[in-house]
């Protein structure tokens, strides 16, 4: 049994990366999301396009709970199951918490927002009515590796960028 | 100054108030919020529709970010003011960190999911890499006034309905 969810972990996180790709494409930090509903279906898809569409709101996660809403017909996701390739910051957590996700599959954790327990643990508050079942780490390297990529290649831009302009002065 | 601030917060809470008062007329939980840029003018407005919308996107708060960024071009929102007639839950909450809002003036506290301080204090975590300036108990009243009359006509439908389900037996 724990074997099945190991690989049905990794499947969907596959998906999750697919859609990190399509983040990359557009020069965007590499994150995406998936939300598999109890039928196992993906019913939500999304990928970080802060800069593209100017919005707080177009992280990864916010997107793939948008439209799998939108599919379900319900605002409550209860029995859906989440795969993002980074952990969630506090808005897609709390996100998550509201719209009672029943699972959270986390890629690579995120030292500067991660809210799934690294720097606060959002979906797991014993205070609020509702908590999220967590596992982290399930394909960690590929998901860094695409982020380190993402990093990487936005140095040598700036870099180029910078040596542009000293040649224009 | 401090009177000045005092008027001018009173001012826009009453648009925050018009906003929840849009929900009520929906049967949805009277929660309105306006956002206010350097500029003194209101960039972006929403009210709860989760019902309707049937999204958990569909918070006063969200609403009005989505809006905010639209006329400011801007997923962040520095400078601005959000003025919210209830304590944002940890989504919105969260949603205002990241959007890099400056300020939040709240009407009245949530015990149920106030991430302002009530349940977890969201907005003003120093792990985070922006804290929120707050200001609680603007229009206190008006605001609960609303979510009174909002509970007490929900509960009269319910003992209606029930009747009804009792007398077609």
């Amino acid at each position: 049994m724990q074997g099945q969810n190991t690989q049905r972990d990794a499947l969907f996180m596959k998906a999750a990366l697919a859609q990190a790709k399509r983040a990359l494409a557009l020069k965007e930090v590499p994150i995406g999301c998936v939300i598999v509903n109890r039928d196992g279906l993906i019913i939500g898809r999304g990928y970080n396009r802060r800069n593209t569409d100017k919005s707080t709101l177009s992280h990864a996660e916010i997107t793939a709970i948008r439209r799998a809403s939108k599919v379900a017909g319900d605002w409550r996701l209860e029995g859906c199951v989440l795969y993002c390739t980074l952990e969630p910051c506090q808005m897609c957590a709390g996100a998550i918490v509201q719209a009672r996700i029943d699972r959270v599959v986390i890629g690579a954790l995120s030292p500067k927002s991660g809210c799934g327990g690294t720097l606060l643990n959002i979906l797991q508050n014993e205070n609020f009515n509702h908590q999220v079942a967590l596992t982290s780490g399930v394909m960690e390297k590929e998901s860094q590796a695409l982020l380190h990529t993402f990093f990487r290649e936005l140095r040598e831009r700036n870099r180029a960028e910078k040596q542009a302009r000293i040649r224009a002065v």
